[in-house]
């Protein structure tokens, strides 16, 4: 076996960082059967060079000087495993301009900068590899991009958030949206402020990146429409389940007619599609192309050692293909218009809130035929005071459903804001 | 954009020659941005070169002489989608030895002549490839290979058999075995001699080569234990809904202690497990290990566009990582013993068919004892003459259960031989 031939730098030193350097380690034969290569961690960039750190990497390899960290010549690939945008961004363009390939596990430096980043390693000709940035360990960024490269994928659909997941999988079983929601902060899963995930943001930066890969076109946050789990109610839970569905929080990428559509939403989800059994923490993305049908993806989409596999998978992937010009430049090759978000169409599920009197059914349905759009089953419950109406419509434009219930909100009969989630076909 | 200047060569040109030139020719402008080549087939050995194909390539590509196949020199790579052990391995052979890269489609190729085959191509510094002989599009191969390096996967479970899914799950809506086989066969399916499928030696030629990979030592078809589903009963497949599980054919490869264990059979599956839920023809394998927990990869495991979207994938890879030394050579590097088949480990099922007489139970039960093998569930139901008895047994060495059972066997209250399946927990 040789010596270490091949250095690598960390941006940060914290759970995922301590673990990538144990795993080169203790993996240091696997990745030389493989690559022909050893690598090693040999400098880390950190805020404090004194804290007590996991795996203890050798002397001299902690800093908290970047300007020696770029400069240092033993540094041939790095792995950004700091998080946030500043100060990273500058950190990550520095180095590709210096010629290191970046591996990074940053999804929202990726979403947020992708472009410039990438513009500066095609230049530099060095690669920019971001599995980690998504769904940790699953390696869906690695099957778009070369197993799938012939492969005109037309629609990603994805439990990428595992916080939510696993709080709409606590409601499902008769828990509260408060309760699930401090089960899933007390095991670890939620963050102290959860607003990224149950907002939908980070799916939202996860689907944009896949997005981006696999339809060739730059995908931005904002071209995102997002909708979070924090308007649940256990009566959605509970009627999705009376129409046989499971009520997931999906991110669903679509590119028709050469537009594409980017949404994060609650969605139904059919018993028998592949993301409806999909419980707790877990991500599974499920890719959609002509000759591949569908590819369905899954593991843990979080967690330190789960997101360190990702990028120790990255760097042996970088040092595997150096000097061929596999991959190493931005998946992006062609501008595609964004999709009108209004002419998006799927079925949907409405539930509506009436008051129990003669002829409000008749007034919703003659409000929804005026929208064009159709009921395909429809339940009545009677509650004190109230009706409630657990609709599924045929598919239709998402616009034109809004367009419906913003009609029914202002009709005195309907006593709350309606909630609608599109329906996704097994 | 550059002229074509990779040369591929394919054995064989029926179902799947056709569509992997197919893709080749329209995904041309994707493989040149992601490899910065233009593949094309330019040569394609056939039996009979006047037969129709789906696809037309170019004049002077077909061919019935495998010399002047061997011999062009625009053949840069290969892609081996003939079939079958006799010719083509001897074919291959000499490909490689040329120092052409192969990428096969062949299980049974793979599984049985692996060992010199790779043995060749690492003498002659070239890449064969295999995706394709495993699971159709689904990239497992690539994900144990590049993704999973440093990974020490240490079990793989899988359902690598799409006829005997559709099969076992046609059963569980009622069907007969006979029947569900039938329609497997009217809807294309199953060959017209289903035979390779239902006694599982076609899983298990897949389970040996994922296991080879996986584990880095080589897994022979002969180490590979066997049982079909055609011994299946409903009331097998009842019996495993009345525990709330699903009987499957499942594939289990296992490393533990040292020792591989590659193993092919009807099981139960909880029905939390990824497994219970996979329906018809799909084919799902797990992949566990330290790090990534359970990574789920799954889709069409048949299918000439679906073979082929995979033998596209190889030929990419090879052509964007040639010259890096990464991945070329055997992915066995150690001989690890195989476990004894006896002493392999689960939980398990039996279905026994007892005189309906007093004792008969207690005797059941003691016997059980006297090989250390205790009851978790047992369920009796009378019928016409005789009882039934459903047990889940704890875990316990197959062997030992096996014992009680010959024991049992040769009770005259027992009145059938009884039925053995591993339990698979979610």
């Amino acid at each position: 076996m040789a010596s270490v031939d091949i250095g690598v730098g960390l941006l940060g030193y914290g759970t995922v960082g301590s673990a990538v350097s144990r795993m080169l380690a203790e993996s240091g034969d696997e990745i030389e059967r493989a690559t022909g290569h050893r690598l090693r961690v040999v400098r880390a960039l950190v805020r404090d060079g004194a804290k007590q750190r996991e795996f203890v990497p050798g002397d001299d390899v902690l800093t908290t000087d970047f300007a020696a960290f770029r400069d240092d010549p033993r540094v041939d690939v790095v792995g950004e495993v700091m998080g946030g945008v500043d100060p990273v961004d500058g950190y990550v363009r520095e180095l590709l301009q210096a010629g290191k390939p970046v591996v990074s596990a940053n999804k929202q430096l990726v979403a947020r900068k992708g472009a410039e980043l990438f513009a500066i390693a095609s230049a530099a000709g060095v690669q920019l590899r971001f599995e980690a940035s998504v769904c940790a360990a699953v390696p869906v960024v690695k099957v778009l991009r070369e197993s799938l490269v012939a492969e005109n994928v037309n629609r990603i659909l994805g439990i990428v958030n595992g916080t939510t997941n696993f709080v709409l999988s606590r409601m499902a079983h008769g828990a509260t949206y408060a309760a699930a929601l401090a089960e899933a902060q007390s095991l670890g899963f939620a963050e102290p402020d959860p607003t990224d995930d149950v907002t939908g943001a980070d799916a939202a930066a996860k689907m944009a990146i896949l997005a981006t890969v696999a339809f060739g076109s730059r995908v931005l946050l904002d071209d995102v429409e997002v909708r979070g789990i924090d308007a649940i109610e256990p009566a959605h839970v509970a009627a999705a389940a009376s129409f046989g569905m499971a009520l997931k929080l999906i991110g669903i990428a679509t590119l028709a007619d050469g537009a594409v559509d980017v949404r994060v939403q609650p969605a139904f989800v059919e018993k028998a599609h592949p993301l409806a059994s999909v419980e707790g923490s877990s991500n599974v993305v499920v890719l959609r192309g002509e000759a591949i049908r569908e590819i369905t993806l899954g593991g843990p989409g979080a967690g330190g050692l789960e997101t360190a596999s990702a990028v120790v998978a990255d760097l042996v992937s970088v040092v595997g293909t150096s000097g061929t010009g596999f991959l190493q430049n931005d998946a992006c090759w062609r501008e595609l218009p964004r999709l009108d978000p209004a002419a998006w169409r799927a079925p949907f599920y409405v539930h509506l809130a009436v008051a129990d009197r003669p002829g409000v059914l008749g007034g919703v349905a003659a409000t929804l035929a005026k929208h064009d759009v159709s009921v395909a089953q429809l339940v009545q419950h009677l509650e004190p005071v109230r009706a409630a109406l657990d609709i599924v419509l045929h598919e239709a434009a998402v616009g034109s459903v809004e367009a419906a219930l913003d009609e029914l909100s202002e009709s005195p009969e309907v006593l709350a804001r309606p909630f609608l989630a599109p329906v996704i076909s097994a």
